[in-house]
């Protein structure tokens, strides 16, 4: 059995690392404070005899050998960045969780058949540089490295330099590596499991995502001097896009999502009719042929709303992320161990991207899901239980186990 | 006469002083660029002879002798600061054209009875910190200078440390100093004097202005994995009073002007609801009774837009700068010398606010307009031209002049 208070002192721990006043974490990928949790890691897995590698794109690898070096390792993975208004939960969860698994073997000497990993994606969140599972994806070669490096965020500061910067730049190329299966714990981010009372998720598969960016351009002019039927407000075109969206999502509802998550206003002054806007939209379901039709009836509704106002615009779809399917065989492991560990279970879609979600085209892959209070993530006052981190990190050291013993 | 093109040279060459790629300035107020502008200001009033005081609040006097030392100066004045996507005529035409005036007398060796001064007021615009015209109205004892030294940008940098770091918090008491009358040449930054083709507008007021300060609270929370129907989504409130506030404004047309010029989403991720939103509103009408009017349907259109939403709200007025009427010997003079120097004129009231709308409140004061291409301002493309600027500094020259004779 793992030990549930190992584990959520090392939650609590690296807490610190872009801890806020509210008891959340802002530990932006590629930060200094990534770096600082970056480190921590590696001198856990070391302590406990793990060989640590990195590769170019700054995922880590924390291994340790199995009886049979012939087999590709089971991993398990999430990721350490976090949003801006993080909890201290989302990601953090399934490495260290994976983290209490590793130290229970490592405390019994129990012996794999396979060699097991610890895996910690880089920008899994997508917040700082966009799009999410950044570096899982080019694990999987859903992305090319060069993307990857290319990507800049809000302050045109590039991905490559970043990684560079803090000194997780490895050697290793990225996607060389074999994975036998990965095995990814995570909070639910959503409010099903508690509203059921049920203890774990068993996630069959994580809905299709698209990320669009969206530059409304009108006129600067001044607030006090320019008469309203004179003026290009760009701001009154996103605006009215925000409802769109919102109605878009709302029309496809339960199983559909639409959100404006990030708009920049320009140039942002108290005085000045806003010359032109900056935003991003997120549309979600678990059926491609919905989504198609959402990303239709969107830029349908843009252009029947912009151009009216005499503004333009330019669109791009920066993010196609399709619906998938986990495998059905460690499913049932997840299912098993559960079982074994006395949780009730529920069968679910994700709702939110995972790093599982692309490294299920290159190796079988899952995930299990424990609750949060209310549904609440992406805040600083996320919050899983005590009990439910450990009933997570039990159920993946059983899952793990049994498809070790195959 | 004025030499327009000496005029012009000094309009080009200061311009470099937070020049833009797109020819514009981007000046904000106690910068290190509009240290830069006040430090060429000083040397070149300096260089005809002028004494320059800065007072407490940054505020700079340049001032030429009289014949009679017991007479209060005939002020010229406007600021330097610009918008971050400001042009470069706006406000700077004001405080340049006076210098030419100045260069002009002192060329000549002309003698006026009183002394005259040529003023560049702190924060003019506004945008850096809010309210607008704020030194004019600490000068004139609309605010206090506690107020003013307190107010803090969005980067939370104080008006009091940014004042002292570029060196221009001066010795003299901000108010202190006497004032005879203030002359305000300014661009028109609307449309009126171009569509009717006249030169000079002869500005009889300004218009009432108020500003709102508004953050919207809902809840951050996951884009993928919330369900539409359990968001409490900031930013789809703020986008329904953006969209609000653009009826109002539209309700009391052509006279009333209703803006949302700056608004920052909270956390601004792409994959996160938006958990908080602020925003400022600016309202402007010539008629106090109908400002009056468009704050209340506003304060109603919050509470019936954010409240059906789960969202909260926080809204405060922040400025309130009621019509103000100018000195109708002022006016006189500078309508007489637009007739004396060839121009063709129009009376308007100031859509923008000026400084001469607080100086109104503690001297004699007026305004001279002179067009700008499109009405456009606040903009970086921002046009008035040669024979425009020439125009309006001649009138300046005449109008003080006049009003030194009386
Ligand atoms: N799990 C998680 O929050 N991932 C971020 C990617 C997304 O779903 O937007
Ligand atoms: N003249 C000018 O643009 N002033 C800024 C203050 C305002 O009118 O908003």
């Amino acid at each position: 059995s793992i030990d549930p208070q190992r584990l959520w002192d090392s939650l609590m721990d690296t807490a610190r690392f872009g801890g806020t006043a509210k008891g959340g974490i802002c530990r932006l990928t590629l930060s200094d404070d990534d770096r600082r949790v970056r480190d921590w890691f590696k001198r856990a897995c070391e302590a406990i005899g793990c060989t640590v590698t990195v590769d170019d794109c700054g995922n880590m690898f924390a291994r340790r050998p199995g009886k049979r070096a012939d087999l590709p390792p089971i991993c398990m993975g999430s990721h350490l960045d976090t949003q801006p208004t993080g909890g201290k939960f989302d990601g953090v969860l399934g490495v260290l969780g994976a983290l209490e698994v590793m130290r229970t073997l490592h405390a019994t000497g129990y012996e794999t058949n396979a060699p097991l990993e610890i895996i910690n994606w880089t920008n899994e969140e997508g917040s700082r540089f966009a799009p999410a599972m950044l570096a899982s994806g080019v694990f999987a070669g859903a992305f090319t490295r060069e993307f990857a490096y290319s990507r800049r965020d809000r302050d045109c500061k590039e991905f490559q330099s970043e990684l560079a910067r803090i000194g997780y730049r490895g050697s290793e190329p990225v996607g060389q590596r074999k994975i036998g299966a990965m095995f990814e714990l995570h909070i639910e981010q959503g409010p099903i499991l508690e509203a059921e009372g049920k203890m774990i998720g068993v996630v069959t598969g994580v809905q299709g995502m698209r990320w669009y960016e969206v530059t409304v351009q009108g006129q600067a002019a001044h607030t006090g001097a320019t008469p309203m039927h004179l003026r290009k407000n760009a701001l009154l075109g996103a605006a009215r896009m925000v409802e769109q969206i919102d109605a878009i999502a709302m029309k496809h509802a339960p199983d559909a999502v639409g959100t404006v998550g990030l708009m920049e206003v320009r140039p942002n002054s108290r005085n000045v009719v806003p010359g032109e806007v900056f935003f991003c939209v997120d549309f979600r379901h678990p059926d491609e042929a919905v989504l198609e039709t959402m990303e239709q009836e969107f830029r349908a509704a843009l252009k029947a709303t912009i151009e009216p106002l005499g503004l333009s615009y330019d669109e791009k779809r920066i993010w196609d992320s399709p619906a998938v399917r986990f495998d059905a065989e460690m499913i049932d492991c997840v299912r098993g161990g559960a079982e074994k560990a006395g949780y009730a279970t529920r069968d679910m879609v994700s709702g939110a991207g995972h790093d599982a979600a692309y490294i299920a085209r290159v190796a079988p892959t899952t995930m299990i899901f424990v609750p949060c209070a209310g549904g609440v993530s992406h805040n600083e006052s996320e919050s899983t239980s005590f009990e439910e981190c450990g009933a997570g990190a039990q159920v993946l050291l059983e899952a793990v186990l049994a498809y070790d013993q195959r």
